[in-house]
């Protein structure tokens, strides 16, 4: 199963090797992971999916709690939550094969943001189901540059954290 | 000087705290990174942000490179690459507020993907100077969440990855 945990961290040097390590030390891979800043300067804001079973999510929230850094831990669920990723995508596209790319784009109200002899760069947000539809359409075109965030999740609902 | 770096890594469990222990050693911190998969599932790609002098930057490039699970290491100036990031955030907007927030959000581009008695969720893509000016536009509305993915970026021009 798939989670998100939201993590809220000082903004120090070494708390994303002291993060991703706690993962590492349970050979518990990390999907996707999103570390961007907050409204705060201070405080960092980490997404990170991971796959596993609920009993070793606990462990890690227990011990993500431990680090000194970690200010909060927060699990949140794809059904209780907002989740988005950027995509950003190079597609190889001569002039003939233009105008199906962009009816594709304009269905996932996606954008073209460069055009090239050969290729378009598309950026798409949308959550993972999404992306990857896109990227199945895109597939046959010819895929020559590929790049994702990672996810990032709002909890819906009333304002709960903090 | 802000500098980004994209890294391709074998998708293994222990790259990230390896990769992110090259920083910290050197007491450098990471601004922002974001791991997302490719369109190759052995492979992810780390897009990593950070400020300091080009002497250092080179070294930990260098010392990426030695890393086995490391596979390509890039360097890419802004001028030469699309950089986006999103942004999700959750602004105070009672009845009478909406409209205004609403007109912001158009010119930005941003969409709503939210909304409740009291607060709207807005998603917004851009570099971060937009990012930056969308979010002090909001301030004075009252933010009440607010997610960055970090930055994410694909070079301009001729294809020349991989």
């Amino acid at each position: 199963m798939k989670h998100i945990l939201l993590v809220l961290v000082e903004n120090q040097s070494g708390v994303l090797s002291k993060v991703s390590g706690l993962f590492t030390r349970r050979g518990y891979n990390i999907d996707s992971l999103s570390v961007g800043e907050t409204e705060d300067p201070g405080v960092s804001r980490m997404t990170i999916t991971a796959r596993g079973d609920d009993s070793t999510i606990e462990q890690i929230v227990k011990q993500l709690n431990k680090l000194v850094d970690v200010i909060r831990v927060l699990e949140i669920k794809k059904s209780e939550s907002v989740c988005r990723e950027l995509l950003l995508i190079r597609v190889k596209a001569d002039m003939g094969k233009r105008p199906s790319i962009m009816e594709i784009v304009s269905i996932f109200r996606g954008s073209i943001i460069d055009v090239y002899d050969d290729s378009l760069m598309i950026e798409l947000t949308g959550d993972e189901a999404k992306i990857e539809s896109f990227t199945e359409l895109m597939r046959p075109y010819g895929i020559m540059e590929y790049n994702r965030t990672g996810l990032t999740a709002l909890k819906r609902g009333k304002f709960c954290e903090k």
